[in-house]
């Protein structure tokens, strides 16, 4: 029963922080949704702190999981796409963290620690899928701009929901920000590669 | 003299906002600073709210002269280059509008609405310059990679800012944020276009 209500609380949290920004959204708020006494929500979560930390565990638990998925073969254009999605799948379930993320950043010191891993990770990702088509001559790339494509990838996923909310909100659309993420691969690929993502292009369009 | 301690009002408060964030320093803390009273600064500016209203006119004033400088040729890659690096300092000489933007957007509902008008002009200039070189032969690229590589060029630049201090912050550097911006460009450069930008890399690094 214990763990059922501590389940419940995250889940509560999560959909108001989502939905009304993490800043205005109190623990006494999450457990008057809860219909619980907030002597009960401090029983399992003492602080907002403690709260936000578990719900980033869950988070970073996913994340690590996609993005360290074992390879069997070298990737391909619809290895990348794929996992694009599931990425921003996940990230829309935790969109509280990207939308304030340099704010949440600041205030909780011990967060932004662990989201500069998962940053090092979703780099290091990118670079070693590149590393494939370079290999598989389904892409041509320097170094430098090699370089320069990885940094914009975690740019634009980092950015991608903060964007989309000052430019013109319109809800999370995981494939739209997984293709925004693929046009800054597509003009270095080559031959059946490229033809291939014109097809899912297509597809998506 | 009233109107010397409006400036030094204002800009006191834009150094101690980009230092320490906007959130973090109240109006006290600005009078404080500038040994005036409080009542002083109250008489200039009667809320919080005002005084970052005066800074984002200063702000918006020298980005719309930036956006919308007359065209006297079509637009080059120097034009393009140069147009980045004056937009970038502007963009570091204001940079708590660009640290919290989000959170910045959601307190001051009218900066939001200012924003979204800088961030539209931003993509307007950017087509204008790229159909430029389309036009000129020395960059290719299909209606829908000219779409992709606009709203990659307004992201990156919007939130380069907060990347770099996400992901590890070494101070304001507009020549890299020019650079990064340009990366995203120099894929669909073609001919003397790409070995102009290659000797603008190499003297650039």
């Amino acid at each position: 029963m214990a763990r059922n209500t501590r389940q419940r609380i995250l889940e509560t949290a999560l959909a108001l922080f989502n939905a009304e920004g993490e800043p205005n959204v109190t623990t006494n708020r999450v457990a008057d949704e809860l219909e619980i006494s907030p002597g009960n929500l401090h029983y399992h979560f003492r602080t907002k702190a403690d709260l936000i930390e578990a719900l980033f565990d869950d988070f970073e638990h996913r994340m690590l999981q996609i993005l360290s998925a074992p390879e069997e073969r070298p990737a391909d254009i619809e290895d990348i796409w794929f996992l694009l999605h599931v990425a921003f799948e996940t990230i829309g379930e935790y969109r509280f963290i990207y939308r304030d993320l340099t704010d949440l950043c600041g205030r909780y010191r011990g967060l932004h620690q662990r989201f500069r891993g998962i940053l090092r990770l979703t780099m290091e990702a990118a670079r070693s899928l590149c590393e494939d088509l370079i290999a598989a001559e389904r892409m041509d790339a320097s170094p430098s701009e090699l370089d320069a494509v990885i940094r914009n990838i975690a740019l634009v996923s980092t950015f991608w929901l903060a964007f989309d909310q000052v430019h013109d909100a319109d809800g999370v659309r995981p494939d739209r920000a997984a293709w925004q993420v693929m046009s800054l691969i597509s003009p270095y690929l080559v031959g059946e590669a490229r033809t291939l993502l014109q097809a899912l292009a297509d597809a998506y369009a």
